[in-house]
């Protein structure tokens, strides 16, 4: 069965809002270092009161996972829920621009659109604090039935567990993907994420609403309330077809029933921001996935996305991954 | 005399949109690499449809100037004019958060605030594209006088010349800033620039009204109308008391009535996006001279910053450049 679309990603619609930090003033902020931090309007000013010079990008993690597809030449849509308003105008152009196909109606009227405010430390990791916006209004009827349909794999954030409506927009999405027999696929997205939805994605992947797994170590393990990182790979290799579990500078895992292959990570020359780094992995996977490739190249695929975002400021790609994945002979 | 700022500076106040592009779109849509085109609001809609995905940031040649002192450790205010919306927002946080002394009183209502759509070609060289919008009504009435009185320098950018009421401010700073023996510096700002505006700009400097002049080497030989820039330089010695005129990777040139002092680049590792590296270096030049520095350490400074600049997307530093400048000794 061929399809229009290599891969439909389904999330939260973020501007990013981006700016340097020390670890004192995420502690004086009260901000969880690492982690996606949820914040409400009065939160966001302050927070933005205190925030140094900044710059703004569009984000938001399977956002940035379908631009990642869209560099390395594969067939991509978007389902995400901006405002008609300045951000959700800059968001719109950058999905699109970079050959996204982007079609969900804005919201008329408040919200407005989501915004992230991203403090990233000398140590290169990020620290987010979102503010949902519009994103609260995804639903069922943002879900285009035709696109699911034709899209090879259909990939979502556990993030979307977050605003009240969107997973019944995603169990009416896997509903049709796998009506017509194509897969499902999601991010675990963040460990404090997984602790909040755990009992939930669980069922998601033993009712096999989902095929494909992404996530990090502490979110896999989070997942298993485990210390163990064999222990949790063992317990995913159970509850789904396929996981790909990244482990920043030690590479990724790809588990599936009968099959463990561990890649390394590319070398890299300076760490400078991590935001994005699991989302471009999830492109590259699954671009190779989507292009008949091996497991193991799907997951060097995904470890070159990862390198490239994680060596400069902002979660998309600054230059043409289908032209770094030549220049590296994959 | 003692001074509440060391450099108060004074241009268009605007947010940059910047994407990559390649040679073949610059001349398709009639861009003059390497320079600032003026452009109106039809020709912004029409370039940002066909855009690239961007970055926004902060911008704003005298902007940019402010950003690198105060990042330097220098006190700072700036005059420019944002609208009350969501660029002038970001505009005013990202200034205000990095240090500067921002007061301007923004417009209320139409233009709304100016943006640059930067396109940045493999080779590093940006191209710009500026709707100037709300920079239209900086006027007189908006230069304060107590803030010029305590600044040891007023710099300000050629490209004010571009507003209708621009240069009656500059004018009224610059008797303000002479009446209380300070100096007042500007940037010739672009090689097209000085074109439109060249008896003018001799006018500045030859009645005194402009003491320190930066420039980049096409636009002193721009100014001058010659190919050979000994020949500028000679001109321009004669013309104001200190001149500062930087050559790319061949460093800068200081020159003074009776002294003349080669300074070399700085080396960088790779250059990515020349956005901003005049604007740093006057940073750097202005914050040396107003701490007491050497001409060639000013110099070396400005060169300093310049290459911190140059190595990233955007205009502005993305490091403390006074840690910066304390690891190269300087």
């Amino acid at each position: 069965m061929t399809s229009r679309f290599d891969v439909l990603t389904i999330g939260n619609a973020i501007v990013d809002i981006i700016a340097s930090a020390d670890d004192a003033f995420l502690s004086k902020e009260n901000i969880i270092k690492g982690a996606m931090n949820l914040i409400d309007t009065e939160r966001a000013e302050h927070l933005y009161s205190v925030m140094g010079p900044a710059i703004e990008t569009s984000g938001g993690s399977a956002g940035n996972t379908a631009a990642g597809i869209a560099s390395l030449g594969g067939k991509t849509a978007y389902f995400g829920k901006v405002s008609k308003d300045h951000l959700g105008d800059i968001f719109t152009h950058d999905i699109r621009a970079i050959g996204v196909d982007y079609q969900t109606k804005p919201l008329i009227g408040e919200p407005p659109t989501a915004r992230s405010m991203i403090f990233v430390t000398p140590d290169g990791e990020r620290s987010m604090n979102t503010y949902l916006g519009s994103c609260i209004e995804l639903r069922p009827e943002d879900i285009d039935e035709k696109t699911v349909a034709n899209s090879a794999i259909t990939y979502f954030e556990g993030y979307l567990w977050d605003p009240p409506l969107a997973k019944d927009a995603i169990r009416k999405a896997a509903e049709i993907s796998h009506a017509n027999n194509r897969k499902m696929s999601m991010t675990l997205s963040d460990p404090f994420c997984v602790d909040r939805y755990r009992d939930e994605f669980l069922e998601l992947m033993r009712s096999k609403t989902v095929d494909i797994v992404f996530a990090n170590e502490s979110e896999v393990k989070s997942l298993y309330q485990t210390s163990s990182f064999e222990e949790a790979i063992q317990a995913i290799r159970q509850d789904c077809e396929l996981a790909a579990i990244t482990r920043s500078e030690k590479g990724s895992v790809v588990v599936s029933r009968d099959e463990t292959h561990s890649v390394k990570a590319f070398a890299i020359d300076k760490l400078v921001d991590t935001t994005g780094a699991g989302d471009l992995y999830a492109s590259g996977f699954l671009f190779g996935l989507t292009h008949g490739r091996s497991l193991v190249d799907c997951a060097k695929i995904g470890g070159l996305a990862a390198a490239e975002v994680i060596q400069h400021i902002g979660p998309r790609p600054q230059i043409s991954l289908s032209e770094l994945m030549e220049q590296e002979g994959l």
